[in-house]
């Protein structure tokens, strides 16, 4: 019967099986120390038997092997026991170094991130980097809890669209059995269909941008968390819903797996239940005052503003998420509904200096929303994928709203990454279609 | 503060404020009736007042409006109350009549489903219609439960790939920034890799056929479970798993969301803890004696077979879930594991006549693996993606194994769709790219 690394302190002073990869070899004072990997994290092995340092000739980081031993107390050791008198067996046999040393934190230097995607089948064996992605994991898990309670349904909408224009970023095309597709962009038109039916829906899933940018921001490929809710008041409520989201999962992350977190140096987070909120003029003119800078001819957010404003909210407010609020209508899409003649009724949520989503109210009444396409250049007549569309607004949508929230720079910000490269297993951008 | 129609029963005599679409309305001995929407189903309210009459004159389907009103029990309407005393407001008139009438079950007949999706946008404000999708978010989220509580952990992995030749079927190719690349039919090189740092994961995301069959079975974009297990003893154990899962997932369904799933008429299941096993070649032999045919010339099990078998077991065995076990080396993919020079470890797990997954242990051997790469006709050194596959193997990667499982076929068994594209808010076909 297998016992997990992490069971040992359960089995003091029994003899148990163990199942891993052989994670370190090391010779110190006649003895032979090992250190095995399991799914939990690492155990450490002392081996004197003659015969069991054989068996370890020639074998290297990687080698599969079963341990019997006896569970010794041994606060130097990692989880405070050791293995005593250990029996081996080598189950799959690896006679070649690994291409990277992986039992020491890897390095996420500007300059070798191409070092750590190229061997990335080998560097996420790290224990480091493997909890980037465990914590992934828990934080989509938490999001979900959270919009469960919330009464949302869980959608999956096409990736493959006749026509993925709405959103702006440029779209991958693709022959689609002899006809023209797109990647989706985003689940935008989808996700406020669905609003005519379950009011409240979300989904997770990829999204697909073809920009040729490439910056610490940008990838090709994002999972996003797309919302949707309906019924809503007013633009606060929508607000206040991805506040309660973003404050739940981060409060109940440091909760459930503040441990791992605390191991890559995440900063702890400087929350509170209700984010400031500033609109973009007043940031503007704030960030201006302070560093005494022309931000007149500015219409959006510049990254160092972001930055700014999200360390003055930590300090002044006690918060370092902020809504910047009041979006100018310049960047508004034929979706989003005005607040006037100047902005839109929308906002950026901001975290640790960087957008995570935007935060509109939708235009839900059919004639305006008509008006808005074809002020953005698109004929609804012409375009099956808007028929559909506008098919749910002539037929009623109620006043609605939600976001499109980016899960990659969710992970980068809640651990303190520098690029969002590094919260994806298998990152995508303009120079990178591998592994 | 606005009230659900599900939580009524708790509000009886007293005036309460609700929210929602305009239903359905008729007039019936003077007095108008209508049926209002909201997320969690419909209320009646009886209309008296001249002055609220008037106010839904030229009002049709789909009018966004609110409801004041008093509770009164009332045996014979939806939920057992309606409300009395009612006075209106109409948020977003809606003054066109509906493209299909939505209050009776709509048509599945396969001549009627391009009307089905043609009207999408308002067919699936059906009650039924929604119902198939809020089941089918219950099934995910059961899903998760389980797979999380067995130490998995899920993982995105990209979609847009260099190359993905590896599971047979045909696959979209697009331009990416100048390279060709591929749309992955599937996780398989990459959570396999992962079981190198995890040893247990699971993916569920959209993978992209392009294959050019218009049957009940097929789409062109389906969503898949991955699961992929390490250090299992024996390919046995990943049946348990997959078995151990379907049966937590419809029980638990049935117990969570029964009368949903009554609603629709989903057949209640027959199922046994322990799914009984059958090799191929026994139920070839089984079926040939039942139904006098010759079946000595089939590799594979014919749909007939399929149906045949799931029948059988259901009355022989109690259980309408079969692993078909023992499939013939010919259907083998390269990082399937063989298990004589007949047959490879691998099952198929077929449920209600359809194969759901299809459950084999893999190759983990890095010198067999090689081999069977190369018998497949690749050249596992001309090709990044199995260089970097290959490298998961060479630096030690325990026995595994796991399944493709496809969701949407999960949830037309459970319901007891006809057409798999039921199952699946907008499908993608050869002939279907739009809603």
């Amino acid at each position: 019967m297998r016992v997990l690394s992490n069971e040992l302190k359960q089995h003091l002073n029994q003899t148990v099986h163990l199942e891993g990869w052989l994670h370190k070899k090391r010779l110190l004072g006649g003895l032979t120390f090992i250190n095995l990997r399991d799914r939990k994290g690492i155990v450490q092995a002392v081996i004197k038997d003659k015969e069991e340092v054989d068996k370890l000739k020639g074998m290297q980081i990687g080698t599969v092997m079963t341990i019997d031993g006896f569970v010794a107390e041994e606060p130097r050791a990692p989880g405070g026991v050791e293995l005593h008198e250990v029996k081996l067996e080598i189950s799959v046999p690896v006679t070649q170094e690994p291409p990277i040393e992986i039992d020491k934190p890897l390095s996420h230097k500007p300059e070798n991130l191409d070092t750590l995607f190229e061997h990335r089948a080998i560097g996420l064996r790290n224990l480091n980097e493997a909890k980037i992605f465990y914590i992934r994991s828990g934080l989509l898990r938490l999001i979900r809890q959270f919009l469960y309670e919330h009464d949302f349904v869980e959608i999956q909408t096409p990736k493959l669209v006749a026509n993925a224009a709405e959103g702006g970023a440029e779209v991958f095309k693709l022959d689609y059995f002899g006809k023209p597709a797109s990647l989706a962009q985003s689940p935008q038109l989808y996700k406020q269909v669905m609003v005519g039916v379950f009011e409240r829906v979300f989904e997770i899933g990829p999204a697909f941008r073809a920009e040729p940018s490439a910056t610490t921001r940008h990838l090709s490929e994002v999972t996003m968390l797309d919302i949707e809710m309906g019924f809503i008041r007013d633009h606060g409520e929508v607000l206040n819903m991805v506040q309660d989201l973003l404050f739940f999962v981060v409060t109940k992350a440091w909760e459930q797996f503040g441990h791992e977190l605390g191991d890559l140096k995440a900063p702890e987070p400087v929350l509170k239940p209700e984010f400031p909120r500033y609109s973009m003029k007043q940031i503007h003119q704030m960030y201006q005052e302070a560093n005494k800078l022309d931000m007149s001819a500015e219409i959006d957010l510049t990254p160092d503003e972001e930055r700014w404003i999200c360390e003055y909210a930590k300090d002044h407010d006690g918060c370092e998420a902020v809504f910047a609020t009041d979006l100018p209508n310049a960047k508004m899409k034929f979706y989003h509904m005005a607040k006037n003649d100047d902005a839109a009724l929308s906002a950026d949520l901001l975290f640790r200096g960087l957008e995570l989503a935007t935060v509109p109210q939708r235009e839900h009444r059919y004639e305006n929303l008509i008006s808005q396409i074809k002020a953005a250049g698109i004929d609804p007549d012409k375009d099956e994928s808007f028929r559909f569309y506008l098919q749910a607004f002539k037929h009623g949508l109620p006043p609605h709203g939600g976001c499109g929230f980016g899960i990659d720079r969710l992970v980068e910000k809640m651990i303190g990454l520098g690029n969002i490269k590094e919260a994806v297993l298998f990152p995508r951008d303009i120079n990178r279609l591998w592994p």
